[in-house]
């Protein structure tokens, strides 16, 4: 198993937890205030207050406080002011800070917080953190650093075919098992997935979607991956389940997809593989698929261009960036390809997280044991900080089919997919 | 009625026509054949013979032909290899260039060529007409030199709602008449419209569109347009079919539109703004739109960034462009509008040409009484050249629906508008 993630100085939090500062003996200073109160009202909107350890608060610009933010210490005050989201994100992972009350209310308004002017920009902008690399090397890295920190992990809050991106709700009323299979099924209908088919996949988490292509639909699929721990779980799960003649996974990067295929599929990829890479990844879709094949990519995307929130690229997912429609089109303009479809899903993405939330929270303790208070609580920070993500449009959800130019055997409508 | 367009010269047509090489007893040079052996060379592969006026012929690079383009005279000739498709469709329409055989088949293979390459690039730039300026007198001009030709003309082969835009075939039989229903019904459900609505409009056309939202959906439409013959008949129309007081067409440029409406809606018409106007649009669109509103906007488009045909931008439609889904982004990037669904429509829209050019064909002898034979030559051309344009590949038609980024009243899935 893979080092936990994300990884904290232990040593360091204790010793902080020793100073009187975090025993709240030592007073807060006027210059610290003083900036905590600038940083703070250049928010607002906000509902919720700001607590310091010596009970110095903040109240809401207006309305009551759906939250209070208590910032235990001078080093996690000292961090969040220097470091702003990779600040707050660190010292709510060791405890320093903690959200009494409505935790996701509260980053809702945060991620609305309108964009930084003046000083504020300057800030932000030296706060924020460009993706890591991207190159082969970089990428199992990367991918190492985030998906190989154990199945058994991952089993514990994911539905049962391990299904790590956002599901379907066809029907509003769906638990989440019966929604990630309705994505999968929504995908091979996008797709006119037809039996016999061969399949490419681009990065392919556990398996899942490949199983269900040629368990349901009768395609012939190989999947790329470059995280060890997952193509060893999709392929002793084929080879026990008895259709590995008919699904391969490949631990190998997308950029060394070789084959000729009647669909391309890649769900949850694009955001690791860099805005650098899109032409890469076209180049790749160009080589394997046939004259009359249809892709589909499935991503998190934003409506204007930005980075990923400092914390999650630095401690979970090194090197993501979620792309705007309009840089996804670096993938297909050079190839002519022809969008044929968009569907925005962010929506359904939010009630996933909310899902795994709650299954997550359900497993606080086996969590803890696997790993340490520290590692559940950033994780929790991560997974409730993406639903509020979702639920105030920083985030979206983008399906794009696409097919080649002048590929004339389309659907006639879209009706298909709702039959 | 404004001046009939496209606009020619009938005495110096008449001239050439009067000259020898048009008689066809002066023989073509060595040089004239050296050259047009080079460019239709550089065509490859293609399926169709070229004849000189003096039997001069370049055989189908493979196959058999499907058709026969006869270059009639001399001038034909020298401004086909000067001016590449505007001496084309020139040529065309004074009947100095026919095309005997498959029309359509012919111009399909033009759309297919390969993109030129050395000297042929350099040459084919040159050619290219960056669109006429987009300013409000420059739109009202433009728009003029097309819409404005007389509404009997589009009565001859347009539906009886008028719609000049795309038809939705929902199922395969449909005919024009309702498949233009359909294609509106579509835009009213994936827009949500419910009674009561305010609906803003950028271009209506000859206002069928408004008419339906107004007496299917019960909304209250306000629609913009610079064509007076339009808004002339729309408004007619509404006074007399006595629904004028949930219906206004306003005779202005859409960058005037003023109010507060439930949705936008903008069908057609984006090919006439113009690339640097575009964040004009997104700027009417966020100043108009409630917190809820929805908006669409329907246009033809393109899979990668290039100038609309060179002659139909001349002699059809001035100052039109066909974007890519990447450079619409300019509209709703920067107020983050979210975009939620993207339909591409292109065999649509090849459908569509279908039934509006046997129409045509249908009215041929009205149209030449109305016009002459130049005319009705020139829009057989652009007729025929957009159905290739479409079934070829080389343009799209994108329905792309938005919103605010913030609006989390959406539709939970699609399957709404195939109920």
């Amino acid at each position: 198993m893979a080092t936990p993630n994300p990884v904290f100085d232990q040593e360091k939090a204790d010793a902080r937890r020793a100073t009187k500062g975090f025993q709240g003996s030592d007073r807060s200073r006027a210059y610290e205030r003083y900036l905590l109160t600038r940083v703070i009202h250049a928010m607002a909107p906000r509902q919720y207050t700001v607590e310091l350890w010596d009970g110095f608060r903040i109240e809401p610009s207006h309305g009551s406080s759906i939250a209070t933010v208590h910032i235990h210490s001078r080093p996690a005050l000292t961090n969040l002011l220097r470091q702003g989201d990779v600040g707050f994100g660190d010292a709510y992972s060791t405890g320093e800070i903690t959200v009494e009350g409505d935790l996701i209310g509260f980053l809702i308004q945060v991620y609305q917080t309108p964009e930084p002017k003046g000083i504020f920009k300057v800030v932000k902008r030296a706060q924020q953190r460009s993706p890591r690399a991207n190159t082969q090397a970089g990428s199992r890295e990367n991918i190492h650093h985030h998906y190989d920190i154990g199945n058994d992990f991952y089993k514990l809050w994911l539905d049962r075919e391990m299904q790590y991106t956002c599901a379907y709700f066809a029907e509003d009323a769906m638990e989440i098992e019966a929604a990630q299979q309705a994505k999968m099924d929504h995908i091979c209908r996008k797709l006119q997935l037809r039996h016999g088919d061969r399949v490419a996949e681009a990065g392919c988490g556990w398996g899942g979607l490949a199983r269900h292509m040629a368990l349901h639909y009768g395609a012939i699929v190989s999947s790329w991956n470059v995280s060890a721990e997952q193509v060893r779980y999709a392929t002793d799960r084929a080879k026990s389940e008895g259709y590995d003649d008919r699904v391969s996974y490949v631990l190998d990067d997308y950029r060394n997809i070789k084959g000729e295929y009647d669909a391309f599929v890649s769900v949850g990829m694009l955001e690791h593989v860099g805005l650098d890479h899109y032409p890469d990844l076209g180049d790749v879709v160009d080589r394997c698929l046939t004259t009359e094949g249809r892709g589909l990519i499935h991503t998190i995307g934003r409506n204007r261009p930005r980075l990923m929130n400092a914390w999650i690229e630095k401690r979970i997912f090194p090197g993501a960036y979620p792309p705007t429609l309009g840089e996804m089109m670096d993938i297909f303009e050079p190839h002519r390809f022809s969008v044929l479809d968009v569907e925005n899903l962010r929506l359904h993405y939010a009630k996933t997280l909310e899902a795994w939330l709650s299954r997550f929270d359900a497993s606080h303790q086996q969590v803890t044991e696997q790993f340490d208070e520290n590692f559940t609580r950033a994780w929790r920070l991560y997974l409730a900080g993406s639903k509020a993500a979702f639920l105030s449009g920083a985030l979206q959800l983008f399906q794009v089919v696409f097919t080649r130019e002048r590929n004339n055997k389309l659907a006639a409508s879209r009706a298909h997919l709702y039959s």
